[in-house]
C-alpha cells in the first residue's frame, strides 16, 4: 500500500436521498481536471487561479451537456485534509447525478479511492500521526459522549505527542550509546548514565499510566459491561427490558425462558453500558450447588459491574409474601464469594419485586453491599439503579483531563514498549554491557514508533485503514 | 407560510454512516451564532469578518468542550442559495456528533427547517422563480438521463423566462386598455389593436407548444408506459422478467398465474420505460370474444407503447410446433383494431418462443407492423426489442433543444392560460368591448403568473415545498 501520488475520488457523504452529496477528490492534478469540466455560473473562472479555501458556484459540463449545478470547494496543498490538492464538489442529492459525476472523473484521470485512503494520505503526508488517523475512524463511529470524547482527545494529539517527545529523547541517548560502542576500546561514556536512568524511569512511569488506562479506555469505548445475575424467576429479563425500555428478551414466568445470552446497550449520562443477560446459568436446583457459581464466572469475568438480583419476598424476613423456608443468607454469602473472587468489580445488591412485599428486611449487610430496592415490573427504583451505575464510572474512572488509551493496537504497542523499557531498567541496575542494553533500547524505540506511525509497515497501514469508510 | 426571516438549520446530507455530513444554516444571524461556538484551528478567526465563499477549519466548542473538528463554509447574503447569510458546516459522519451539533444550535437561536424551506427562501428572496424551485426537487429525484435533463433545463430557466417576457408584454397592453376604460367616454385607443392581436397570437402559439409538450414531458419524467398484451401462456411474464432481468413476476406454465398488475421499470439509453404487466385481461376462452379487447383497453389506454406478443408456433404456418387449427390472422386483426382505436400509440408485433419453431412464417403484414422475433425463455432477440423501444422515443419525441413541460402543475396553469388567451382572441375577433376583454386578459395574466410564482398563494407554496426533502 505504497503511496503513489495519483488522483483519487469518492463520494464522502452517505449514499441515499438527501438535499446534497459531497464528492471528494485528492491528488496532484485534481484542480486542473475539475477545471476542464467546470464552468462558472456568473463569470468565467479558472480554478487553477483561485485562492485556497474558496468556493465556486457553477456547472459541471461534459460534451456541452450539463451534469449538475455544483459548488466547488478548492483546497490547495499543503493546506488540505490530505496535504495534497483537494477538491470537494457539493452536488444535488440524486444518486443518478452522483454516479454520473463519479463516472465522468473516473474516465478522466481519477481512480476510485480505497477505504480510508484520504486519511492514509494525510498520514503519509505528515498531516497527522497514525494514532490521530485512527481517531478519525473512531470519531465517525462514536455514538456516546465518552466514545466521542476519547476519539476527539486522540485526534487532537492525545498521548502521542508525549510519546513522540520521550521517544526523541530516547533516540538521543541511544545514538550516544551507539557512539560509545564505536569507541569501545577507549572506554568512554558519552551518555550520562544518571540522566539516562532518569529518562528510562520517566518513560516507564508514563507507559505504565497509559497501559493501565486501557482497562478504563476500552470499557468506555466498547461500553461498560454489566452482568445481571440471580436465581431463576427473580426477574433478570424483566429488569433488562425495563432498563432497555424494549421487549428484546422474552419475558415469562417460567424459569429459564430466556435461552440465549443477550447483549444490549443503553447510554446513561454519556456513558454506554452493555448489558450481559445471563440466562440459563443457574440450572442447578440445589441451593448449595447454586453457591457454586462457577457457571456464572465466565459472564462475571466479562463484566465490570454485577447486578446481583434478589427476590424481595425471599429477601424480606417479614414481608407478607415471605416464604418462611427461604432467606437471603445464601445470597449474601454468594455475593461475598463473587466480590472476593473479583475484587476489582462492583457488585450491586438489587432487591426486586418490592411491590409484592409489604415490609422489607434483609439479611444483607448494608456496610458490605449497596442495597437498591426496585420493582422491574412496576418500573420503580430504576432511576436509583441507573444513578448507581453512572456513579461507579464517573467517580472512579473519569477524569476529564486524564489521557486514556482506548485503542487495542496502542495498548499492545505500549505494553511491548513497557516490557522493553523494564528490560532496559533491569539492564542498567545489573550493569549490563552497553551493546546488550542497546538491543532493548532499540526494541523500545520500535514499539514506541509503532504508536505514532514513525515505524509502520504496509501490512499495519493496510490493517488500520481498511476499517475506514470509503471517502474518508 | 409567510416568510419570517428567522434562522433555520437542517442536516443537508443523507442520514447514515459516511465520511462527512453537512449541516446547513440560513438566516440573518447565522454567521454571528456560529462564530460564538467556532474556534479557528490554526489562528483566531472572526467569521463575521471573513469573505463570502470562504472555508474555515476549526473546532465547534461549547462550555470548553469540543464537539467536532469542522470545516465552516460562509456565504454572505445575497450571494447564497437562499439569498440570506448561509453557513454550511462539514462535520464528521457520526450521527451522534451531528445530533449534538444540531442540538447546540437549536438551543441557540435556530429552528429546525421545514421540508424545502431553504429553497422556499431562495424563491421568496428572488433567487429563482417558482418553476426553477420546483426543478430542484425534480433534480434530486431524477434517476435517468431524460428526467435529469428535463429537471436541469427547468432549473436553468426553461420556458419560464419566455413566459415571463410574454406576460410582461401582456401586462403592458392590459394597462393601456385599462387606461382606455378610464377615458371610456372619449373613445380613445391607447393600445394598438393590431400589435395586441399579434401578441395574443404569439402567446397562443407558445402556450400551445408548451401544453402539447406535456404529453411527452410527462411520459419522460414518469417513464414511458409499455403494455405487454397477448393470449394466455404466450409468455408475457417471462418477457417482462427477461427485460427486468429479475424474477419479479411469478412465471409458470399455467395460464393466468400472474394475478396482479405489476409495474416495473428499466432505463434504456437514458429513457425510463415503465412496464405494465397485463395479467388476467384475457379470461375469455373463445377466440372471437378475445378479439373483443375491451378488457385490455384500459391498460392500452395508459400505455404509449404496446408489445403485442404472439406464439411462434401459432404464428408460424410451417414450424414443426405449429398447431394446424390455429394461425395469426386473428392477431393481425386484433392489432389493427388496437391501432385504429389508438392511432397515437406504437404497436410492436413480437413473436415469442422462436426457439421452439424451426421455420417462421407469419400472417402478419410487415408493412403494417414491425415484426420482432424473440425467445423470452432463451433471452434471444431482446436487444432488438429494446432498440425498437428506445428508437420510438428518440426518433419522434426527443429534440435536445426543445423545451418540454414535465410538471403537472405547470401543464394545468399553461392550459388555463391558453383557454383564457383563446377567449381573448375570440373576443378580439368578435369585437368584444374592452372592459369584457380585460377580464379574460386578467385571467390569462393570473395563470401565467402562477407558473413562475409571480402569483402565488400560501397554499400553493405549501403544496409545492412540502414534497421537498428537509435540508433543501
Amino acid at each position: 500500500m505504497k503511496h503513489k501520488p495519483d488522483n483519487i475520488i469518492a463520494l464522502a457523504t452517505p449514499a441515499g436521498s438527501g438535499a446534497i452529496g459531497v464528492i471528494r477528490l485528492s491528488g496532484p492534478d485534481v484542480i486542473g481536471i475539475v477545471n476542464r469540466f467546470f464552468e462558472g455560473k456568473l463569470k468565467k473562472k479558472d480554478l487553477n487561479k483561485v485562492q485556497s479555501h474558496s468556493i465556486h458556484l457553477g456547472y459541471l459540463k461534459t460534451n456541452n451537456k450539463i451534469l449538475d449545478e455544483v459548488l466547488v470547494s478548492v483546497f490547495k496543498n499543503p493546506h488540505s485534509y490530505t496535504g495534497e490538492d483537494v477538491i470537494e464538489i457539493s452536488v444535488h442529492g440524486s444518486s443518478y447525478i452522483q454516479q454520473q459525476i463519479l463516472q465522468l472523473f473516473l474516465k478522466n484521470g481519477l481512480r476510485h479511492a480505497k477505504a480510508g485512503e484520504f486519511t492514509l494520505r494525510a498520514f503519509l503526508n505528515g498531516k497527522m500521526d497514525l494514532s490521530q488517523a485512527e481517531a478519525v475512524a473512531d470519531l465517525i463511529a462514536s455514538d456516546s459522549e465518552t466514545s466521542h470524547r476519547l476519539a476527539l482527545q486522540q485526534m487532537r494529539g492525545g498521548f502521542s505527542n508525549e510519546i513522540k517527545k520521550l521517544r526523541d529523547e530516547l533516540i538521543h541517548f541511544a545514538s550516544l550509546m551507539e557512539l560509545e560502542l564505536d569507541f569501545a576500546e577507549e572506554d568512554v561514556e558519552f551518555a550520562d548514565r544518571k540522566q539516562f536512568s532518569a529518562l528510562i524511569h520517566r518513560i516507564k512511569k508514563t507507559l505504565k499510566q497509559l497501559v493501565d488506562s486501557f482497562a478504563v479506555g476500552n470499557v468506555l469505548k466498547e461500553g461498560v459491561p454489566v452482568a445481571i445475575i440471580g436465581a431463576p424467576n427473580v426477574g433478570k429479563s424483566t429488569l433488562l427490558n425495563a432498563l432497555l425500555n424494549e421487549e428484546r428478551a422474552i419475558v415469562s414466568n417460567i424459569a429459564g425462558t430466556t435461552r440465549d445470552v443477550i447483549e444490549d446497550e443503553i447510554v446513561l449520562d454519556g456513558v454506554r453500558f452493555r448489558f450481559i443477560d445471563t440466562a440459563g446459568i443457574r440450572e442447578a436446583q440445589d441451593e448449595i450447588e447454586m453457591i457454586g457459581i462457577r457457571k456464572t464466572y465466565q459472564k462475571i469475568d466479562e463484566a465490570k459491574v454485577i447486578i446481583f438480583l434478589m427476590d424481595a419476598c425471599k429477601a424480606s424476613t417479614s414481608a407478607s409474601c415471605h416464604k418462611p423456608e427461604e432467606n437471603t443468607v445464601l445470597e449474601q454469602v454468594e455475593m461475598e464469594v463473587i466480590q472476593s473472587q473479583f475484587p476489582d468489580k462492583k457488585v450491586l445488591a438489587v432487591i426486586n419485586k418490592t411491590d409484592l412485599a409489604d415490609k422489607l428486611d434483609y439479611d444483607i449487610d448494608p456496610k458490605k453491599f449497596n442495597i437498591i430496592e426496585i420493582s422491574a415490573q412496576q418500573k420503580t427504583g430504576l432511576d436509583k439503579l441507573k444513578n448507581e451505575l453512572t456513579a461507579i464510572i464517573k467517580k472512579g474512572e473519569l477524569n476529564q483531563n486524564e489521557i486514556i488509551v482506548s485503542n487495542a493496537r496502542h495498548f499492545e504497542a505500549l505494553s511491548h514498549a513497557l516490557e522493553a523499557i523494564v528490560q532496559v531498567e533491569n539492564g542498567i541496575d545489573s550493569k549490563l554491557s552497553t551493546d546488550l542494553l542497546s538491543i532493548d533500547i532499540r526494541a523500545a524505540l520500535h514499539h514506541l514508533g509503532e504508536i505514532t506511525g514513525e515505524i509502520s509497515t504496509d501490512d499495519l497501514l493496510d490493517n488500520i485503514f481498511r476499517n475506514f469508510c470509503i471517502g474518508k
